[in-house]
């Protein structure tokens, strides 16, 4: 197993934050909290860095990258940064003509439809990222170094990639689809090409995942957006096997005293799907359709659940925020440990006073 | 119980057809097959009839109406056609600024978004409808005399309409959206202006369901397109009672031997909800997500399931579809009954032949 080096953040100053701690099965004094695109859209401040910057450019800028993801810890006080960056990025860096965008989405310019589109896209060689990822890299550090700067300096980063299903996703409709019935398609159809195209994914996201644990990042987040459109017998035998190996590009790194970073699940409304999303993770982020304690009972394993709070109630009265606060912290009390987030990402709605007051009464709870 | 006509196909052709015996819990010698979405872009005479046309001009023009509806009935055989209409069209004929922007989806030109903005809608007399419904009626008749020349003129018509739940969804944010934030933050704001909303949602789709039972369908589809956006609390609490209501409005319409209309009731991604779905209800339609076997674990009642080919597989070689056909008549076999559907819509890219080559594999099973 390699050891992260000593100077790395988990070493020196973050694997005692509550954070760690509670992916790692403790219950800290204060319930951690950090929110799924906490950088982003819903802060003045994200809003007016991002004008007239592409989104891709901005996020292999490491300056802007750093810039955003630390403006969220200033301003909230949660208990993590989370990388700002976007599933596509290492796609890009990889040699695929993909670009973010405004009011769409991603849109790949040659949609991989067939096992032929599958054969070109795989000989793009992964390794390439080996360099191709110092954006990244650097953009990591100058977060590490920012985050030193905040508060006591314990605020740990999370690391953020995409799964590979919905790298898949994108990849086969070319932009954002309903149901990702395109993607779903050719795993039914061809499912060697399909597998051939997700291991790919994994070994893609996977070098980008570890790229920012080994400049700092303190966890590792895997997010499948498109997982929810899944019956549980394909993701288990189609979709599972690629979001493993993703997993495995970092779960070798251990801190000086062995112990793995924490590794994180998430797939928006996989309810059907927890029995099979526990890839040997240490925590699984629950969606806001399933309570905490009822997601439980559904995963494996003695897992630290992350949630939940439904996005909708960012927009109601604060009583109604705070009885909804109660709900989640109660349904989460069940598991061993519980890291409290949205049940989704921030709408670029919210109102950012909201989500600051939520970090105050979950850390008064 | 106000009795339907005598002359209503229900008493006089479609009685003993395979569809409604399925629906009240026969099984038929031959297990009945229509498709979601059947009518439309999937079938070129039906994008011949559409050329230059408005969709909600076309659900409000009784021949276009009703020949789209025949269409996939002439060609591949369904044992059931399904009144081609758009959940929207009641709202717009109660005077609520409504269109269907292709590409887009509904655009409700005054989104629905405070409780003095649900003040104004429902002061929208839902009697109205009782004039206002005429074409769909005359569209419904036409239909019913189009079926009589197919076939053995028994094949049923089932009505069709928008749960209150989607209604709302687009009325709050005024066009398609993501996850239905817009509508859920009224639900969790303003609970007492949602239900008013929902209630008013109700009695306006259900009179235009009403209109086609009374004109001649011989069961009625309740179609919840949005329902898998919320958790089963809320779903219970503010949602379910309003699809009650909005059942409630063709639960009374009696065949002539008493027995009523059946009623079917289907949510996309609503595999958390299905013990909140059974409405009293005589069939749930499932997605294409949960395996039929296990939906009705859920369910808390003896009821027939629809369903739920996953639509993905219809791109697949054909012995990819026949053995998923197999598997959903497999796990269908342990309901009382079961009519077989696909898990959501036709997609607009599905081949016809294929369609029409799964009714015949179903039909020869």
């Amino acid at each position: 197993m390699p050891a992260l080096p000593e100077t790395h953040p988990l070493n020196t100053r973050t694997g005692a934050s509550g954070l760690v701690r509670a992916y790692r099965g403790d219950r800290p004094e204060v319930t951690p909290v950090w929110f799924m695109r906490q950088a982003g859209r819903s802060l003045p401040e994200y809003r007016s860095l991002r004008q007239g910057r592409d989104m891709l450019d901005t996020c292999l800028d490491p300056v802007l990258a750093s810039e955003i993801t630390l403006q969220p810890v200033r301003r909230h006080g949660v208990d993590a940064a989370i990388f700002f960056s976007d599933i596509m990025v290492p796609l890009r860096l990889v040699g695929v003509d993909v670009t973010i965008e405004p009011g769409v989405g991603p849109v790949v310019a040659e949609p991989v439809r067939t096992p032929a589109d599958v054969e070109r896209l795989v000989a793009l060689d992964p390794a390439r990222l080996d360099e191709a990822l110092e954006p990244i890299r650097e953009g990591v550090r100058q977060t590490i170094a920012g985050l030193a700067e905040i508060g006591d300096g314990t605020t740990p980063l999370i690391g953020f990639a995409g799964a590979p299903f919905t790298l898949a996703a994108y990849l086969v409709a070319g932009r954002p689809s309903k149901d990702h019935l395109e993607a779903r398609t050719l795993m039914r159809s061809h499912p060697d090409a399909w597998d051939a195209l997700t291991r790919w994914a994994a070994d893609v996201t996977g070098r980008f995942l570890r790229a920012q644990v080994e400049q700092g990042a303190s966890a590792a987040q895997l997010f499948d957006s498109w997982a929810g459109s899944l019956p549980l017998e394909q993701y288990r035998e189609h979709v599972a096997p690629a979001s493993r190996l993703a997993l495995d590009a970092v779960r070798d790194l251990t801190d000086a005293s062995g112990r793995r970073v924490p590794l994180v699940h998430f797939g928006v409304g996989a309810g059907e799907l927890y029995g099979a999303m526990d890839l040997d993770v240490d925590c699984i982020g629950v969606d806001w359709r399933v309570p905490l304690d009822q997601a439980l009972e559904r995963i494996d394993a003695d897992v630290t659940v992350q949630g939940n709070l439904d996005p909708a109630v960012l927009g109601a009265p604060w009583e109604i925020v705070e009885a909804a606060i109660d709900h989640v912290l109660i349904a989460g009390s069940v598991a061993r440990a519980h890291v409290f987030n949205l049940g989704h990402g921030v709408p670029p709605t919210a109102d950012p006073a909201v989500l600051t007051r939520i970090v105050q009464a979950v850390h008064a709870r």
